[in-house]
């Protein structure tokens, strides 16, 4: 059998040291029996032109042959997760392939706006500073996110309760590597 | 020749009045000669068990269903666009079907992180208040959600220089109508 590859997606590739958390990833999936595949992997130079554009179809290329994805869906630059690795979720869901996922952050997207702006309630309705109606469900993200999940049978995993983690924090994503794991074993069953 | 269908994707599902600019946007579809197909059409009482996964469905249904996809990528709770809305088109350009986008902001993300943060420079590289690297491409948003786009032939449609529209404003998504018509009448040829 060929070793199974897992996509890393995640707001990590912009962080400076970023390297050095995919290699950290990598030998943790290498722990597990299978081979990770990070963004960065595709070494691109962004001063050529149309480098963007080489980075979307060699981060495609990957996610179109992996056996499976682990998605880091801490919040970004906001409330919710990256947008980046929220693309290729909707992509890799789409494929069919089995995704895992886990947030640094216990609180539901409600507590966790609600706790950021002035929000307003009429009725069972919470409104955002904006006016814009907040999801109100017990979910991480919006709901295409976590019911993306949930609906393969492998929910977003939260930390504990009070307990916020750093973003590039290893311990969920090692439970996601333990569910493929398991996942793997159950299929072969 | 069946009428094509238009999934019509954005964070306007959020407004209050979503139901109204919902049926706007399918009034502007028929005008055209297409069906469009707006999450809301599909009644779900949100306060039922389960009605997040059942919504979910809902719109994986519709968006499978669809010929094509418009996409309101203007800038949500942030500096990027609705990650419901970008789960979405990350399944529809899975799927191959063509695609359309638009934003009500002309500012690329670089420039409205710094607008909007104290940002650091470090020879050609920038970051944000918090350290994460700004992608220096000349983008809408995250380069997933561009390319994407441009691989397709046709960019995210934005306002004109200092022009800021209403996250509801319709114009660009009028273009993008008619870019759909051209599509399809170019490949009828």
């Amino acid at each position: 059998m060929t070793t199974p590859t897992i996509y890393l997606a995640g707001p990590e590739v912009f962080l400076p040291n970023a390297a050095e958390i995919g290699r950290k990833k990598k030998e943790l999936c290498e722990r597990y029996g299978f081979t990770g595949l990070f963004p960065l992997d595709n070494e691109v130079d962004p001063s050529l032109p149309g480098a963007d554009r080489t980075i979307y179809r060699g981060n495609i290329a990957m996610i179109d042959q992996a056996t499976a994805g682990i998605f880091n869906l801490s919040p970004f630059r906001g409330v919710s997760a990256d947008v980046g690795t929220v693309f290729e979720l909707g992509r890799m869901i789409a494929l069919g392939r089995p995704c895992f996922a886990y947030t640094n952050i216990p609180e539901d997207l409600l507590d966790r706006i609600k706790r950021n702006e002035i929000c307003t309630q009429r009725d069972t309705t919470y409104f955002d500073h904006q006016g814009y109606i907040i999801e109100p469900f017990r979910n991480c993200d919006n709901l295409m996110i976590d019911a993306s999940l949930a609906d393969q049978g492998h929910p977003i995993r939260r930390p504990a309760t009070g307990r916020t983690e750093l973003i590039d924090d290893l311990t969920l994503f090692e439970e996601c590597l333990k569910d493929f794991l398991i996942t793997q074993i159950n299929t072969q069953k």
